[in-house]
């Protein structure tokens, strides 16, 4: 997946905040050169400190670039300035939004650039409308509208393009996937469409599997299409489970973040989670600033097999920020080697976002 | 000094390579997004095996970067591919240069663009002249056109403008200097001058150093204004020492590199080295790629002492370095402290390149 709004630049490799320093002033210089003053909106968590660390960290990255910084949140109860204390010491402060004809800003503070941290699952805000000031992922961005489906078909046509320019199977860089829509989780509706599509990726998966020597049960992920949070999601090894989830499992895949009802559902082959640290199954996270590979971590979670999803409800996954900040191959080594493997994660993630610009000129259009 | 054409690459931190790696991808992108073949071009030194660890450096740096690489040498007795082997384990491989037309290359290598790491103190050889390919730096930065004075004069607006917006004396930032032309040191022309302009320096730090209570004897180095490599240059704390100087020190003031005759001369304010590590003189280098600050390292020398000219010749410096990329100020820390100073320096760093991009419109012109 890729998210446009993430959270944990506070589990990144304080080594590498040169290294997202740079990248914002290079995306600053190039898409307003003029920016000094850049007003952050995050997630309307008050309580999610770990998440109020990664707005710290976003603060930091943008201070350190030059900018002036604050945070103004959609919150109707923060009505004065609310410093919140960190679990790591710092401090992340809280302010009311002001909105002055199609001006958004602070009582005292009137930036040039939007910032968000927000993904607008439950729409856009009437105080983001229509506003003078450029806004940053644009609100066309927000889960209210974005689609997964549509975030692998752009990556779809990234990824085979990448494939033939190397001469590689695209497969081993694009899982498959599939759609359903006007699914009704709670009524049964649908259920047959989304057992063919699970069957036809599971039977795909099992000549792929053949063709590589792969010795694993195929598996697929069904999830929301615009689902985020790790909510509404369920791991599938065979077609009949769908027909059969009793009322507990469909209650849980029927909703997502803000409550809202599940009708486009998403089928995507599942990928054994090679990675492992001290036992852990763990999940390499990669992350960009502007166009520029800053780093990633692991998602490590001792609780989970490999073929589960690492991003469910409830799952506290230990974050590991990587040694490598994923720019430097080393030709020297194996393909597999660490320089390299990290340095792949990172190619994956640049053909990520060139596909999640390719879907956002799709929504814009 | 403002170098454009530097050796050193090999002493930085290699934990800042993925900043070099960024900056030069960002400095591809903007200048000719369409290079993948990059010719460099490096100083005719076949023995300064520390030099050849530069160039290697840079080959990396570029190679990282997603380039192709390969470096061509304008030594005539470079014929046929030639690899030196480095005493940090690596190899360097130059290779003739081959020009078709107006494009400069390789026997089986036609690059988009020429990377020159030579100073061209000895002029611009015809092989590099009206090629179809983009070079940088441009032939006219070389030191057969370049004058310190030059640069200085350009740094003197830069600093000016920059003090006064933050409202501090530039004469922190911006030291004193002055130049007198048709000089000849062999046959004692224009000493008069030259003692003038070193006495009104001296003048003129006197009074700084007595409006900050500076406690040490104010000094002047003395140097070629086209010189490099620490050739021709010399410390004067008394206009009298420029009247009465030797024949031997005539003689080592009236040539510098490639043999060339000493005309025009530069006053320069002496600062006294502060940095100390281990009990010696330290002189911090920093380095950038692009616009971008990427680390340094401090030249470290024993022998010598805090009012000397740290890059003379002769000069064995032990280069150690920076731990700190110069990019991360702390504004919870002392202006002094390791991180602000080493931003400083950064900061002065940045000033200087904004000085020399003026100096070489103003040459260009």
């Amino acid at each position: 997946d890729t998210n446009l709004f993430p959270g944990g630049f506070n589990n990144l490799n304080p080594d590498f905040l040169p290294l997202c320093v740079h990248a914002m002033q290079g995306a600053v210089e190039k898409i307003c050169p003029e920016a000094r003053g850049v007003l952050l909106i995050p997630e309307n968590h008050t309580r999610n400190l770990f998440y109020l660390q990664n707005v710290e960290q976003i603060v930091t990255i943008l201070k350190q670039a030059g900018m002036r910084v604050r945070v103004g949140s959609l919150l109707p109860e923060i009505t004065a300035v609310t410093e919140i204390a960190l679990p790591n010491g710092g401090t992340v402060r809280l302010e009311p939004l002001v909105r002055r004809g199609n001006r958004l800003g602070l009582e005292d503070f009137d930036p040039c650039v939007v910032l968000l941290n927000n993904d607008l699952s439950g729409g856009v805000p009437e105080i983001l409308k229509n506003l003078e000031q450029a806004i940053f992922p644009p609100l066309s961005a927000g889960w209210y509208t974005r689609r997964k489906s549509q975030h692998f078909a752009a990556y779809d046509r990234v990824a085979n393009e990448f494939a033939q320019l190397l001469d590689i199977d695209p497969w081993l860089i694009n899982p498959y996937f599939a759609t359903c829509s006007q699914i009704n989780f709670q009524e049964r509706v649908g259920e047959e469409c989304l057992a063919a599509q699970v069957d036809g990726i599971l039977q795909k998966m099992r000549l792929k599997y053949a063709e590589y020597g792969v010795q694993h049960d195929p598996f697929v992920i069904v999830k929301a299409d615009a689902g985020t949070y790790g909510m509404g999601i369920m791991t599938v090894k065979d077609a009949s489970e769908i027909t059969g989830l009793n009322r507990r499992q469909r209650n849980k895949m029927a909703v997502v973040k803000e409550g809202l009802q599940v009708h486009d559902v998403l089928v995507q082959e599942g990928v054994y989670t090679f990675e492992n640290i001290n036992q852990a199954v763990a999940e390499p996270v990669v992350y960009m600033v502007d166009h520029f590979v800053v780093g990633g971590f692991y998602r490590v979670h001792t609780g989970r097999g490999v073929d589960e999803n690492l991003n469910a409800p409830g799952m506290h996954f230990v974050p590991l920020a990587f040694e490598s900040c994923c720019t430097l191959p080393n030709p020297e080594c194996a393909p597999d080697d660490t320089p390299n493997r990290f340095y792949a994660y990172g190619v994956v993630a640049r053909l990520a976002l060139l596909a999640a610009s390719l879907e956002l000129e799709g929504i814009a259009a």
